[in-house]
């Protein structure tokens, strides 16, 4: 199953795709709000029969308003080897909050306080059942996988130690255009990834680079803190960003940022010159 | 006006100080859901007509979950020179996400995975007002100010080079017991601010020590993130934490934590058996 949350000028809704071509509208106003009921798979097979084209949908960020959205750094082996690294023995974890969404097709508003933004395909995991301290079933807490581009403000970022701020710009970072159930994807450790800026390839990579995997990331989070449905987990991502290149490189006003994780989806945004 | 969220059997509830030993009851389940309101500060003088004696009352955190909670740690100058550092240029920020929040006299779960964990008394700013890229009016934004205690596991804090896992441990940050008004608090960077373990002074510094002052840092943020009604700022800490002693000393259980800042409130945790 997929769902998405749909976007009008009157607001959002869940939908699951449907066929083809369709998206059958859920009795929700997004699927964050879905996953909060134990009985959400069952809810997202029952549509209400509305529906509408897919073609020509407009996405809302696939969760519009985590709870939580915990993102890791430094989990391709790759991409630790591009930043000259060692393999760490803990995820590195910080969070983006949900200011910082977009949906998989609307604009990465570029900041006028800094030129440097760049790219980070990523996997999105999705939790479907609370998992903390004392739970121990961490692979039954997932409800599925999103694509994600942790758009990061590299120079905001590097302002001091801890990384918050360059990733938190309103308006960068989108995720969906949809959840692909757990069920439906049979190792999320073994899907190629990709990103591409006005065509170009710029990362190119498989989950099976990942250094923690989602379920070993799962267990280690759920040893000290609560995660709820709802909440989201990005993966980090592999080599390739603008950032490690020589000379850097960085995204401008125009360019198109495609996203694809196969098996998953794919974003594609275009970035929008300074508001 | 001070303002607290009160927990009973059925849920939590908005209330307002009255006099020297009552709480007005409001008509809203939480303090973060008032500042939601526009005219928040008109409701919340409209008590509802039910209140509870103030002694009693079982304080949940006073903004049970924030949309966002951002904490900033190299805040004090005095705090920098126990850690050896110079003085930043930026804030340094990272954050808090709900379910490590506890009410003003819970109990500070201490966890099972770590005996390292460490006080910092801090001054809470809860945002009463949207302000982001393009909104100027920063002291506006400002609804009040409350007492925090951001606990760290300083282990797992300092895994990776990103805090925030030692920041976000299930049930460990009192927040509370009220909110006091803007308008009632003459100048944010001149209050005594306090830490106290088992009655020994432990922390004992003022917010004119800050080195970014309330106004500041939401000028700041709010330059590249948009800041919402309910969202919480948390200054960060002075000097004296037990990280920073030779030999270092950690939270036991039994131990209770007493957190003041004059003219705002107190928090009284003890701390308890691992669960």
């Amino acid at each position: 199953m997929r769902l998405a949350t749909v976007r009008d000028d009157n607001g959002t809704t869940a939908a699951a795709v449907a066929g083809t071509d369709q998206l059958a509208l859920l009795d929700a106003p997004d699927v964050g709000t879905l996953l909060q009921r134990p009985d959400w798979q069952a809810s997202a097979s029952t549509a209400s029969g509305l529906s509408l084209p897919l073609e020509g949908a407009e996405f809302a960020p696939v969760v519009p308003q985590p709870g939580k959205m915990i993102c890791l750094g430094h989990n391709f082996r790759s991409h630790l080897e591009e930043m000259g690294r060692p393999l760490p023995e803990y995820p590195t974890m910080f969070a983006k909050t949900w200011t910082a969404l977009i949906g998989a097709r609307d604009q990465i508003q570029l900041p006028t306080n800094s030129d440097q933004v760049d790219w980070e395909a990523e996997l999105g995991v999705v939790i479907g059942r609370t998992v903390g301290p004392g739970v121990c079933d961490t692979a039954g807490a997932i409800a599925g996988y999103t694509v994600v581009n942790d758009i990061s403000v590299r120079d905001w970022q590097n302002r001091t130690t801890q990384w918050f701020q360059g990733k938190n710009f309103d308006h960068t970072t989108p995720i969906g255009p949809w959840l692909v159930t757990a069920d439906e994807i049979t190792d999320p450790a073994s899907l190629r990834i990709r990103c591409e800026v006005d065509g170009e390839l710029v990362q190119d990579s498989n989950t099976s680079d990942f250094i923690f995997d989602p379920e070993v990331v799962i267990g280690y989070v759920s040893s000290f803190m609560t995660l709820q449905p709802g909440d989201v987990l990005s993966l980090g991502t592999p080599g390739g960003v603008g950032a490690a290149r020589r000379p850097p490189i960085f995204l401008r006003a125009g360019q198109v940022v495609r996203t694809t994780i196969d098996g998953i989806g794919e974003l594609v945004n275009r970035c929008g010159a300074p508001v």
